[in-house]
C-alpha cells in the first residue's frame, strides 16, 4: 500500500453542480478557499459548461478569478469541450490543469454528452491538444468505469482502451469513475491490476461514489493496487445522487480520516477539512451525508487523556 | 478469503432496543418473521435485559414466544446476566444459543454494567457454564475491541486475554464489537491476524459500524483475514448512534449486496432483505440509514436486458 496518497477535491464542481438552490458565487469562493487552507494540493474549482445547460455553474468566470488559494495548490477545471476550454483560457493562469471526461458506455455517453464515445474521443483529442500547447496538465476521467445504469457491465477491455487513447492523446492521469455507485471491491481489484499493467508510467485515479456504502472498501481495494490518487467531495456533496436518498461522492473528511488512522498521508488537516465541509453544509441549508459530520474524528488515548 | 459467510442479523435486538417510540411486540413479531424469509441462518431475536433499563425490550419473552422461524434459523438471544437467562430458560425449546458481552475496556465496562471487567467474566462464567448445561450454544461479544470513547486505544492483548477467557468459559464463539465505530482496516487486520494465532479453531465474529463510513472497508480487511462471520443489523437500525446523525451498525442489505458483488454466498435473497428493511421503516416510521433502501440492488447486463 502506498505510504502517501493524493487527493483531489472535487466538491466545488462535482458538488455544487448536483445542487438545485443557487449557491452565491461569493459563498463558492469562500469554501474553495477554505478548503485550500486544509494542506489539499488539487481542487477541481468549477467547470466551464454551457450556463444553460448547468445554471449553477454559469459563475465559472467569476469563480476562477475570485478565490485566491496557497501556492502549493493545483487548480483543474472541467472542460467538456473546447469552447469550454477557451473561455478558462482568458484566464490562463489561475489554473493548472483541465478535466475532460468520457464514458466507457456508449449509452451513457450519448445520454451524458449526446454524442458517441468515438465523437468525444476525438473532441478531447483537439481539446487536449489545445490544452497542452498552453502547457496545462490534461486529466482524462473515464465516467462509467465499473458500470453503467443503462448497460450494466462494461468490459474491462472497454475502459483500458479509452484509457490508452486518453494517454496516446496527451493525459497525464487517467481517472476511473464509478460514477453511479456499481463498483465492488472484487472488479476495483480486477480494473486496477490490470490498468496498471495496461498503462505503465500514468499516473490513475479512483473517483468512486458511496452510492451502495462501499466507498471507502473500494478505496482500500484501490490501495493494495498500490493506487495512490483519489477524487472525492467535501461534505459527500454531489456525484449524482439519483435516486432521492442515494449518496453519491465519497466524503473528503471520511475518506482522510479513514487514510491517517491506516497511517497513510495525505497532508491534510482533518480538523480543518471537517470544518470546511460544515460551513458548505450551513451554506447549502440541508445535512450532508458525511459521516465525519456527524460522528468527528476518532479520538484515541493521548487525546483524551 | 471465504467462499461463503454467516451472518447473524442483530437489528431485532440491537436495533430495536434503540429506538426511543415503542414497536408494537406484533410489529416485531413481523418483522422477526419476514427476516427469517430472506435465507438468514442466524437471528439474534431479542435481549433479556431489565425491562426498567431497557423498557423497548420488555416484551422480551412474548416475543421469543410468538415469532415462528423456518427450523434451519438458529435463535440467539442476549442474556446479560444469569436472571436474564433464567428467564429465556422458561421457553427452552423457542432458541438455541445465548450471547453474553462484556467490554474490553473498564471505563465502558463500568458505564455499560456498572461492572468491573473481572466481575462481568466471573458473572458471564456462571452464565455460561448454566446454557452449556442447557446444551445451548454460548457466544461472547468483546465490546470497544477496536477502541472505547473513554479510553481510546485498547490493547490488542487486552482484547485478547478476554477472548481466551470467553473460550476456556465455553464460548464457540467471539465476536469483537466496535461499538462506537472506532476501527480502521489496518487495525482490523491486525486483530484478526491477531485472534487467529490466539483463538485457534474458535469461530471469529466481526461486529462493525459504520460511524466514520468504513464499516464494509472493515469488513473487506476482515475478509482478507478469513473472517466469515458477521453480525449485522436490517436498515442500519440501531447500534448506539450518538452523536446525533452518526449511524450505527453496518446494514445487512449494504453489506449482503457488496459479498454477492464480490461474489461470496451468503444464502440470503437480496430482493426479501431489502423489503424486509423497508417493511422496518415503515414500522418506525423515519428514513433508515441502509444505501440499499435508497438505491436499490446493483442491476447489470443480464438484469437490464
Amino acid at each position: 500500500m502506498p505510504a502517501s496518497v493524493r487527493i483531489r477535491e472535487v466538491g466545488p464542481r462535482d458538488g455544487f453542480q448536483n445542487e438545485p438552490k443557487a449557491i452565491a458565487t461569493a459563498d463558492k469562493v469562500r469554501l474553495i478557499e477554505l478548503l485550500g487552507g486544509t494542506g489539499l494540493r488539487r481542487i477541481e474549482v468549477t467547470s466551464f459548461v454551457r450556463p444553460d445547460l448547468v445554471p449553477q455553474l454559469a459563475d465559472a468566470e467569476q469563480v476562477l478569478a475570485a478565490a485566491r488559494l496557497p501556492a502549493g495548490v493545483a487548480v483543474s477545471v472541467l472542460v467538456p469541450n473546447q469552447r469550454g476550454l477557451e473561455r478558462a483560457l482568458r484566464q490562463r493562469s489561475r489554473f493548472h490543469a483541465v478535466n475532460g471526461f468520457v464514458s466507457a458506455s456508449e449509452t451513457h455517453n450519448r445520454q451524458n454528452s449526446g454524442r458517441s464515445v468515438g465523437d468525444s474521443l476525438a473532441g478531447l483529442e483537439r481539446t487536449f491538444a489545445r490544452g497542452r500547447a498552453e502547457t496545462l496538465r490534461c486529466e482524462g476521467v473515464i465516467a462509467t468505469a465499473f458500470g453503467c445504469p443503462y448497460e450494466g457491465r462494461v468490459p474491462i477491455e472497454r475502459v483500458l482502451a479509452i484509457g490508452r487513447r486518453l494517454v496516446v492523446m496527451g493525459a497525464s492521469e487517467v481517472a476511473f469513475g464509478d460514477t453511479t455507485g456499481m463498483a465492488n471491491p472484487l472488479q476495483v481489484t480486477e480494473l486496477f491490476a490490470a490498468a496498471r499493467a495496461a498503462l505503465p508510467g500514468v499516473e490513475l485515479t479512483a473517483h468512486f461514489h458511496n452510492t451502495r456504502g462501499q466507498g471507502l472498501a473500494n478505496v482500500l481495494a484501490a490501495l493494495q493496487c498500490g493506487v495512490a490518487s483519489f477524487e472525492s467531495s467535501f461534505g459527500e456533496l454531489g456525484g449524482c445522487p439519483v435516486p432521492v436518498g442515494a449518496t453519491g461522492n465519497i466524503a473528503t473528511e471520511d475518506l482522510v480520516s479513514m487514510l491517517h488512522e491506516m497511517r497513510i498521508e495525505t497532508g491534510i488537516d482533518l480538523g480543518a477539512l471537517i470544518e470546511a465541509a460544515r460551513a458548505a453544509q450551513q451554506t447549502i441549508g440541508r445535512r450532508l451525508g458525511s459521516h465525519l459530520l456527524s460522528a468527528g474524528p476518532v479520538r484515541w488515548s493521548a487525546e483524551l487523556a
